[in-house]
């Protein structure tokens, strides 16, 4: 951290930010250029609001060096982290692919879904019992019926479940029957809900908030993590932008990002992003060709009469053509399908 | 609702859509044009989801006219309405001026504040209890000794108090001990707190989320008023742009948009928006020029050594100076401080 | 300027990018924390490329302390600039209103507008010859004969003009005819048109682009100021942003952000930031509680047949209406109208 | 085009409007749903400003159902366009790789790199000779000898050069002397640039605004080829948003929606995208996965002593090796490097 001080701050105001610098448990390297005198914080300061400093009207700006995160942090954990769920691995050479309806209907819908979509080389259903959603005239999800259904499409086809939850008061029931639990975009800066979760050991599915940046998102895993949850799979699901021709802006820089920020496994829901089934396919093979761990993919046999967001979902017979491509695109990759 | 058919829609596909509307309990107004053709549907579509229509490969695209909210909107609620708090009202004549603390500290602090704000004019007194932060090792608030901190100042001083809620557990104490709940902005689409709050009667302060649209956030509003609560105050505090020289961007269009959208009132919060002391003061007396039913400010009597946020608050002089310019500004309002 | 090593940066390459930075002219204070060497370059950094730093396999980043600009700078200017047009002058203690028509269009029209907005007070007349627009079949403006027309309006009124510029080959023309050339957002970065005003010596009205920064904006002040022609006045505008209810987002917070960076005055567009006639008043008036120079308002006696953009044109019964607000306002700031 | 009519629009403004739509040569379908009352427009609305309308008080709003570009929209035009550069072509079964440094520096530096990029299989080179920069006190470029430099590299690869052009004075020695012509984002909406372009015959490379929709984009291509100049090469280089990890952030959903409405040819830039060298290899490979027509590539023998961009540019190595890997992808997408 590097306190800039305003050019007509006295030196007594400068000593005053030294003893503060000090208190905070830092040490000091002080530099003074022509218009400006810098004042380096030397020593752990992660835990040190920079508002704390930047408060006092002697200083002019506080700059932060080191990314406040710790446990996501790839500096202080080089390798690649892989997230087991069960039998299957998640950041490993294999990628992951989620995929299933937006919403969980019926048992017929939902077992017809996950048989295809296995069949197809899926390796984790995901299938939404509680949806938010934009109005409350919409239709709300099954909730805890939705979950029994996922649970009977577990046990026939034996695919993990991927489900969002909405609220600390179904943690309970989602640590049961759950095998991945996914927070939301909207909620990924609901802290009491990551606090929550932090202190389960199910691995968690972290998607970037519609206005999150790169950083925000990791510090929202540090959330789970501090908690003693290490567990964290991260998902860029687009970002919001000017551009309104797609539902959101997919941010595909996002992946190399964190590749390069964090050790936690990344992937890709083509599905939110673009908010549109035909550009689900081109959009799932950049996310793998940028190099994403996995991708989530909204599935439905009849988008059409689909209870919600029909049109992002793709058919079985496209998802199955989609797999195909994507396996040889993975191999450029060095991973596999 | 209008469905722009796909250029080469053959009849018969036109014809499935027809039926579709006409299942949904609508008429329909057919208009051909040179390069489409035109579905308008007339009857009731605020419960019809437009993607059901969207996810037909025929359909080009679907065309909401009219809003998707009902109870917010001025269109069936053409007068301003006003929120009773106690002696107090929020979308009358006087402006509602809410000043605090960003946190509640100690009882010295909130008493000291609270005298301070209340000598000035402010109507109400804001202070945190639980506190959002993005980082797990930040502050997080005194949470219920700094809710009894509050009653406190509100029994010295008489000042109704305003404080953030962050979960459905705390609903109960929220509702006891709290005059105004507010809703953070990170917390604007936490559609499960909003539906709980619906079944209470107390108002409640509802922050737009840094990247929600003006329709958003008044759909969140009509989440809380689908349930029962028409208790509702709406706040603009800056949305996430390019800039990054102010924390987040005020809007302040935002302001006679919702006034012609909806008649709930609308307050601002300049110091969360600019996230900077020294711009309070002009973009509070802009947002009584651009008419805003009122503030929520910070203030704080040492920023320099404030638990959090000291950069973005004023001390009470300041505070008390900009009272004063802002009763001459409200007055070319026809307004009163 | 300051380069933040990485961590596994060896002794070899750190010394190597020190020759660099000290065959660039500046001497080193070198910093080492537990995870990052800084070196921070210690003279005039202004016209060294941070690019050449960052460009190195061994540099984690680059962080910039001093703003790139100099002539545009209030740390080296201190004192509010006023630029003097005729008998006028734009940055003094009267507010500078500039109104008139988006598009010059007939002689009665420039000649009946230009007397209704100078007897409620306007200062400046502005009138559009040239137009920058979105579709190549739209309206192009009256171009050279615009310019004739304008200045028969100022003949009459005494009204000085302000007009916007596409071209540098219509430099000579609007020299000998223009009181204040306006440069269009479009054209902000427009660099060769930047060139070529920097050598005449007219007051240019710079209009912050739809995604510029501020440090942008001053950065093609600057390029005007380092050809010679000091004489720069800014505009806010609207920045483009999500949110789509108006045409663009009115970013006031950068009025006191403009202030505190550079001495050049700056006003405020409220007709094209919102792009409807009805957000003209409210937003205009936050821009003078703001604290802006003065405010550029599209003003026609005929909306609902302007020629162009009359969406965003009020009446000149509401501009008179307008201004004796205004005035009030004003006061407030320490300004008259 | 549809005008949705107030709420309490009366007959009589109903009428007035209705009769301004058929002086527009339109006739109208009428259609009156519970709360607006829509006026369709069926015609040639494409020169219809929708402003004209929406400037009346009795009108809500006016929608728009076509696209306001004709040249440009695959509706008219369903076959792809191919744009033939000498014995090459744009837009064909061959992927279209232009590569080369950001700045012409030495005859030795663009020839060594031409030769590179050349084996490597790249089929046009990019190299800027005038250059736009942020701040004046950057290097503008070698300019015209720039120009002369690219051509000594053309005759010795057979290269066909691509270079950015600044200003209409300098069309005559463009038209001359480059073989596609270059329209950087800053210029898209130099409407003046445009025209001029739009009157040569000579291949147009137009890069998309930093803050241009989709459909901006689309109606600059309009105006060069409603000038008569059909050539027109669109180009992705990535948008503002308000994650800053990335210089922009590369939308590479506009490559699918571009491919959706227009028949013209799209490549990515991906360095200019992400300002990052070693995010170029991840985002070029996604380019050529979601479906673009080529790349334009920065490439630079010496990134660390490059007189611009350095950062952003990969060496002759790293951009062979890449090429490998982009051949692979592009057989998935039935396409060859």
């Amino acid at each position: 951290m590097i306190v800039v001080m305003k050019p007509k701050a006295s030196l007594e105001e400068i000593n005053k930010i030294k003893a503060k610098i000090i208190s905070l448990g830092c040490e000091i390297h002080e530099s003074n250029g022509a218009n400006y005198s810098l004042l380096g914080l030397v020593g752990d300061t992660s835990r040190i609001d920079a508002h704390l400093l930047q408060a006092n009207d002697s200083v002019e700006k506080v700059i932060i060096v080191q990314e406040p995160y710790k446990k996501a942090n790839r500096l202080f954990h080089p390798e690649n982290s892989e997230i087991i769920v069960g039998d299957r691995s998640i950041g490993g050479k294999k990628l992951s692919i989620m995929a299933g309806p937006c919403s969980v209907e019926t048992e017929e819908q939902i077992m017809t879904i996950a048989k295809d979509v296995q069949a197809s080389g899926a390796t984790f259903l995901r299938g939404g019992a509680f949806k938010p959603r934009t109005s409350p005239y919409s239709f709300q999800g099954l909730e805890k019926h939705g979950l029994e259904l996922l649970k009977m499409a577990k046990k026939e086809t034996g695919l993990p479940i991927v489900t969002e939850i909405m609220s600390t008061s179904h943690i309970d029931d989602f640590v049961e029957d759950v095998d991945v639990i996914q927070v939301g975009a909207r909620n990924m800066q609901n802290f009491d809900l990551l606090k929550a979760l932090g202190k389960t050991n199910k691995p968690i599915l972290l998607k970037r908030g519609l206005s999150s940046t790169i950083e925000e998102l990791l510090m929202s895993a540090e959330y789970i993590m501090a908690g003693g949850n290490e567990n964290v799979i991260l998902c860029e699901r687009g970002i919001r932008t000017f551009e309104k021709y797609t539902r959101n802006t997919l941010d595909l820089s996002a992946i190399p990002a964190i590749k390069k920020l964090s050790h936690l496994p990344v992937i890709v829901d083509p599905s939110h992003a673009a908010g549109l089934w035909w550009m689900v396919e081109p959009l799932a093979k950049a996310a793998v060709a940028v190099g994403a761990d996995g991708l989530i993919v909204e599935v439905h046999n009849d988008p059409a009469n689909a209870w919600c967001d029909g049109n992002q979902s793709i058919t079985p017979e496209r998802f199955n053509n989609l797999m195909k491509k994507l396996s040889v695109i993975a191999e450029v990759e060095d991973r596999e399908i």
